[in-house]
């Protein structure tokens, strides 16, 4: 027997539609690639949407067609969120930072038909378009007056221009919320990019679910700055959750700089900011270097990749910024976990609460994870066994678009590729990536683990544990340091600072001392293209004792 | 095109499930009905929630079949609700307040197969039983050795008997989310009771839009004190939502006397309650009385019916509770509306955020409502013009249970019964229900209104507007009041306690006094009853002028 319910189904167009009813005066401000600043509503932004739906259809756009778009976060991009998916086709946020060829293949891959950018990317799209054979209309993200005469892009329009002909009237069409609604292509570190297709229900769902307390907690009183890029797995959601709650929304742009990021919180009193923690990191040494204080931001959430403990230290403890932890990857639309605390920690003393603070966090509602050992079966929820990290839940993919790799699931469960416990309170902690992990002498050595005591070294900018051959260990860790401007610290120092942090076996047993650390196009360290550069490292005489294990 | 995510069915089961998993060491708190306070955890809970599903198997229930429940708020309670739901089978939770003729009408129409009731509610069943012609299985919410042992009622078992001989061991069914999962009763004025029947879809949407922080806000560092009966369209669903979060439980049990919920929200550190006024009125007069001090308690939902303002103000200022005011209906799951505060209100005066804390409040995501004039044109969100209250949304009903009273819906919407205004900020006020709205000389006066002005007054314990036939003004209000013990106020006191407070014309033309004001069976002021008792009242000879419009 079934229900007898309103039969509705989740679709993203719901958002856009709630947001302009319910919190029609609610602010979006964006910091333009024009420079200046731009204020409006998620009325105008619901009407420029419905806009922008009927531009698609004036373009016979099919349902399901791809629409690209090489953008930063500010107010088109997120019109073009709720423009393309809520009219039925898909939205595909390609990554600027990617190689020219690789935009090509996935553009390829994906099958775009349109491809909406800003003008910082117009470099790109001159040096690409001819080559993106699927794509039959591009669209500069400005107004009229500034579309480039001599672009070479065959039937270049201004979105300003193809929009404004259109009417503001438009019906959201009703369809399966099981309908794709948008694509992201991994930065996989083996084959071919690899995309993940979310749809309307998974959107709908993780919006709900990470707006919760004991998620992003978001609400109609919150000022919202996503810094992480709306390319990078739809800003972790926040467009979607943030039309969903009515948060005032603010987008800083191209302007990523930490002077630039700081003075948006500021004059636009952002309280809740998203973003990964290379990111922090240039902002806290701005307003480290500046002595400046938050007047507004109460908390933010970190994710990416597992954030320093210094940071979270200086967050808390300096500035009176909450950092939440948090966890995800494309493939989970991306949130996973939250670092928020129990009703039983709340009287713990705060290095007792920081122990738990850098944990990557407690599964939200809706997504599952066990850990399993080399035979699939599942271990303890110890906090101390360690294993193969899987999850499933109803915004992880079943299958890569196109059938991409292969099925990737385990008996209904997506492998991570992450290595972690899982405390008894469902406090997960990755201890490291599977293919980064260092096996010395039989037991396992957390990379991660090596990385934020050399972290916490005032001298280190950033570093980088690599595992390298070894006759004896079969693997032994080494620490790729980049130094801070006008620090200095030797090698043997930085080895001497491990001392009594952790056990002597797991004490790196050298230290390469480098200008730059690789980042990848998410800003993450890419390890693969570390070892490339240090293929030819030898293992230096050791200056003290750090080979014995125990 | 569809997306390509895990395709996992919204279900009830997979709350508890999640629960169990990630809050296993999360508490529930019961006063039982045998006095005495018992706790356990979200695992336990589980557990025998599993031990419940193989137990309605062993009784050959099909899916979807019928368990009925006569019972408090409590743990027992609880497992039924997931195991009885989770297993496949419909929940129905009588409201034992009923008459019993009630009663059997209810279970009949229901075609319930088993019953489970706490003992509190043998009277009844003792009452009932011989005419629920569906109900083939009794089971008594006590321990095997406290069965009584002359009940009469035909193989009677004890529920500790009936689950402690059955495993823990049960795989939740996976089934389509559309699937009734509970249903509930509503106390219809006209014609015979109505049932909304819920989907498992329905409730785990609702439970996620309940939970987020601008509805009632749950997170795992939360004490939640549903006073709320679980009879009650679900407790509001809190049920379901703390399981969702992780929250930690308490239920008062038979016990809802003013001092013992003060001394469970002592006691057990409660930071949040939900009820209906009446309730906390009690609690409140306890509280008062004593020079009592609430010292965990932040916050409390108050809805059912509209909360006067008096008691706003007097959590607030007297106590430093949160008054949220929220809102819906059982054809509603219920929650509709809740009155929490916009980021632009939060710099008001506390004067000016009382006055929208007085609203019902804004649509949860997910509700989306009208107000309509009596041709069924929209009419706008001006904060002032009022019209009949429609809504839509996937936690609404379609139908009722077996067509009952016809489709309920106009053009998807449905109607509720009250009349409201909408803000422009899109704060929903209710004016009245369309059938107490005093209709004066062609102007309409809101009987709730005139109850608030009545209940300011030191001497007013409760107080209802009734409307009576007028040749002249076709109808005018009258004001029926229930004095607070030991106070006294005369009817030309009361009626000048008006003055000011409202135009003249609206000011009722009589007092009159009685012990008590009949209460329906969700403690609401039933009108129609007192309409009736009221039906010999005539006007008596104005003692100052009341009478002229404008």
């Amino acid at each position: 027997m079934l229900g007898l319910m309103q039969n509705q189904q989740l679709l993203i167009s719901s958002l856009i539609e709630f947001a302009e009813r319910h919190h029609g005066n609610g602010e979006i401000v964006s910091r333009r690639v024009e420079g200046d600043i731009h204020r409006y509503t998620y009325k105008d932004a619901g009407q420029r949407a419905r806009q922008v739906a009927n531009a698609l259809d004036g373009l016979n756009l099919a349902f399901s067609d791809r629409v690209a778009t090489l953008a930063w976060n500010g107010y088109r991009h997120l019109e073009l969120y709720f423009g393309v998916s809520g009219s039925g086709r898909v939205l595909h946020t390609l990554n600027p930072r990617l190689h020219p060829d690789q935009i090509v293949w996935i553009a390829n891959h994906a099958e775009d038909s349109v491809l909406c950018f800003d003008m910082s990317f117009l470099p790109i799209v001159k040096a690409v378009h001819g080559r993106c054979t699927t794509i039959k209309h591009f669209v500069a993200l400005c107004d009229a007056n500034k579309l480039p005469v001599d672009s070479e892009i065959p039937g270049l329009i201004s979105y300003e221009a193809w929009i404004g002909a259109q009417s503001s009237n438009y019906q959201w069409p009703s369809f399966d919320e099981n309908s794709a609604s948008s694509m992201c292509y991994t930065s996989g570190t083996t084959g071919n990019p690899k995309a993940a297709l979310f749809s309307h229900r998974s959107t709908l769902l993780h919006a709900l679910a990470s707006a919760l307390p004991d998620a992003l907690n978001m609400s109609a009183r919150d000022t919202v700055l996503p810094v992480v890029p709306m390319f990078h797995v739809n800003a972790w959601g926040l467009p979607y959750s943030a039309a969903m709650t009515g948060a005032k929304l603010v987008f800083p742009g191209p302007a990523m700089d930490g002077k630039s990021i700081f003075e948006l919180i500021e004059s636009e009193k952002v309280n809740f900011a998203a973003g990964v923690p290379t990111i922090w990191q240039m902002m806290l040494s701005h307003v480290q270097a500046g002595g400046l204080r938050f007047s507004t931001l109460k908390r933010t959430v970190i994710g990416g990749s597992a954030c320093p403990p210094a940071m979270i230290t200086a967050f808390n403890d300096d500035y009176g910024v909450e950092v939440l932890h948090a966890w995800g990857m494309t493939e989970m639309s991306p949130l996973g976990t939250v670092c928020s605390l129990k009703n039983k920690h709340l009287t713990m003393s705060s290095d007792e609460k920081m122990k738990i603070r850098l944990k990557q966090g407690r599964g939200i509602f809706g997504v599952d994870m066990k850990i399993v050992d080399g035979a699939g079966e599942e271990l303890p929820w110890d906090g101390k066994t360690y294993g193969d990290l899987l999850v499933k839940g109803p915004w992880v993919i079943s299958d890569y678009f196109k059938g991409e790799g292969g099925s990737p699931l385990v008996e209904g469960w997506f492998p991570t590729g992450d290595v972690a416990t899982i405390n008894a309170d469902g406090y997960m902690q990755i201890t490291d990536r599977s293919k980064d992990v260092i096996k010395s002498g039989g037991e396992w050595i957390s990379s991660i683990d090596v990385e934020n005591i050399a972290m916490a070294h005032p001298a280190v900018a950033m570093a980088a544990c690599v595992g390298m051959k070894d006759p004896k260990w079969d693997e032994r860790p080494i620490i790729v340091v980049v130094k801070k401007p006008g620090s200095t610290v030797s090698r043997n120092e930085l080895i001497k600072f491990y001392d009594g942090k952790t056990a002597k076996w797991q004490i790196p047993d050298d230290v390469v001392f480098v200008d730059a650390i690789p980042l990848g196009a998410t800003g993450k360290m890419q390890k693969s293209k570390l070892r490339e550069m240090l293929k030819d490292y030898k293992f230096r005489e050791p200056e003290d004792a750090t080979e014995s294990h125990g």
